[in-house]
């Protein structure tokens, strides 16, 4: 079969194509697997650094319904919709968050309704679902209370990828991302974006800032456990599923107090020394207004796992990056 | 200021318009009552029969992004928007339903975002929002579970709304209806059509057909309710609201049972004779996955009025007809 990852040229989508080739197949519609024929790693920029024969990279513009109709055809069996603007970028520009996080997603959907074989569709939501008051242990079927542009444009791509479901266009599937931890590269607009940054400058030399305090608890996922998940989303059977086609994931709850105490313990006092405290109010808001505590038992039951402790979770980045 | 009822040609933006002409007045921005100086029919079908010099009909495509910028200027200050595809039609014509229910409601915030002076809107939603297992109450902050296309369509639109409302693009207010009762005219395709039709056909010494049990329990709301409803969606302080803009409309809780009792009390033993029981699967797995109970207490304090008892909502429609 052939597969397709949006915003393949990212972090996670370069991640997951590595996964992938390396594993050789999904399952296929009965469940049982099939060979992954050729792997197209879709994003608006080139996806490079990366050399296998089964994979294609196109490089074009996700919200364009005329190439997301030619790449998605009839032998797509997968397709991992990874591409979308991130949370604070969203804010800033409304128009192109509503574009690249809703539009986009709602043609990638046309574009598997008109292929006519129900194709199996993984898209990553967000946390950033929830907001305002919020019960004390948060569960897959909690309100969507979205208190950012982001967040309404994830909610209403996951209502729009269960109708699909529901009406037999495709079989889909919503993972909702803890905040992924560490990122390599540069730090970007997410409204996390500090929460790799306070592990990942430090360990490269350079000064961190934190801006919110210490005690601020956060949900996280290593990459290697949000790639990993990413595949138990498309393996599983939708029946398992049911009707309610999103799930969140299993996290590490730690402090950011916890997670700096682990880069001592990982890297050395004088690492976790170069991270700067400056609060921001903006931040600390947002932040602060995340869930605190979450029921992930229907997530565990259907095969997800979260990562056990954080400096395993600086290990692995030591080692990946 | 000027108004503009999209759907404004349709039974209840008829309404809506005739007790506006009558009132004359709307709150502004700041409370105190502005006079209407022009209220705009927007629909695509013809809206005649009314006659005002305030009144100017606009017949359109609803989903026609030039029209609605072109209706919806600086002068507008308050937008109903009822246009909608009911949801049989909705279920069974996917794209209409996306287009209209959708890509309309899009439009149109757009269209009040370039006007750029926040203008109030109050967007008709329903409680085909919820599906699924419900809890035995449901209250405005019960999860958002459609099970229909024409339920994920509203609550797409509620998001929306709820996020220009929150940039400051529009001043956003969603009333969820429950079944109007008794709508004049012919049986749409709504998949509570019937409810209407039990009362309106055997009053009109017409046959009707009803396809669910007697001890079904349906959740209504009188016309006249629903035009005082909307007038209280307008008018009250967005302050009042808070970050959640919608509010569950209180109904009359009554079972099918008790609808053709009352028949038998205003208009005769006869009269309720012309209801055929003639059940039908599709329609009764539908409305009984409708939710049970409501916890209204929220709308009642916002000042929402739902009718006292079903005897008075028939004789108001003999009035009304």
């Amino acid at each position: 079969m052939k597969v397709v990852i949006t915003g393949g040229a990212g972090f996670l989508g370069r991640r997951l194509a590595i996964r992938l080739l390396e594993k050789g197949t999904l399952a296929g519609p009965d469940g049982s697997p099939l060979p992954i024929d050729q792997l197209i790693l879709l994003d608006v920029v080139a996806a490079g650094g990366l050399s296998d024969p089964r994979l294609r990279a196109i490089q074009g513009d996700i919200a364009d319904p005329v190439l997301l109709r030619r790449v998605i055809d009839a032998d797509v069996g997968a397709v991992f919709h990874l591409a979308a603007v991130v949370s604070g970028q969203a804010e800033a520009d409304f128009d192109l968050g509503m574009r690249v996080n809703l539009d986009a997603s709602r043609h990638l959907l046309e574009a598997c309704r008109a292929a006519g074989h129900c194709p199996r569709v993984i898209f990553t939501s967000s946390v950033a679902v929830y907001g305002g008051e919020l019960p004390a242990l948060v569960r897959d079927d909690t309100a969507l209370t979205p208190r950012s542009s982001y967040g309404v444009q994830k909610a209403m791509g996951e209502l729009l990828l269960s109708d699909y479901t529901r009406k037999g266009y495709v079989d889909g599937r919503v993972l909702r991302l803890p905040t992924i931890v560490v990122r390599p590269g540069k730090p970007n607009k997410a409204t996390s974006s500090f929460a790799s940054g306070i592990i990942r400058e430090p360990l490269n030399g350079e000064e961190a800032v934190c801006p919110v305090p210490l005690d601020t608890r956060l949900w996280l996922l290593s990459p290697r456990r949000a790639v990993a998940a990413l595949l138990t989303g498309h393996d599983l059977a939708g029946a398992a599923l049911g009707d309610d086609r999103a799930v969140n994931l299993p996290g590490l709850s730690v402090t950011v107090r916890e997670m700096i105490d682990a880069l001592s313990r990982v890297a050395g006092a004088e690492v976790a020394a170069r991270i700067r405290h400056e609060p921001d109010a903006t931040i600390t808001r947002i932040v602060g207004g995340w869930p605190g505590g979450w029921d992930t038992a229907r997530a565990e039951a259907l095969g997800f796992r979260g990562d056990g402790e954080f400096d395993a979770v600086i290990r692995a980045y030591l080692e990946d990056r």
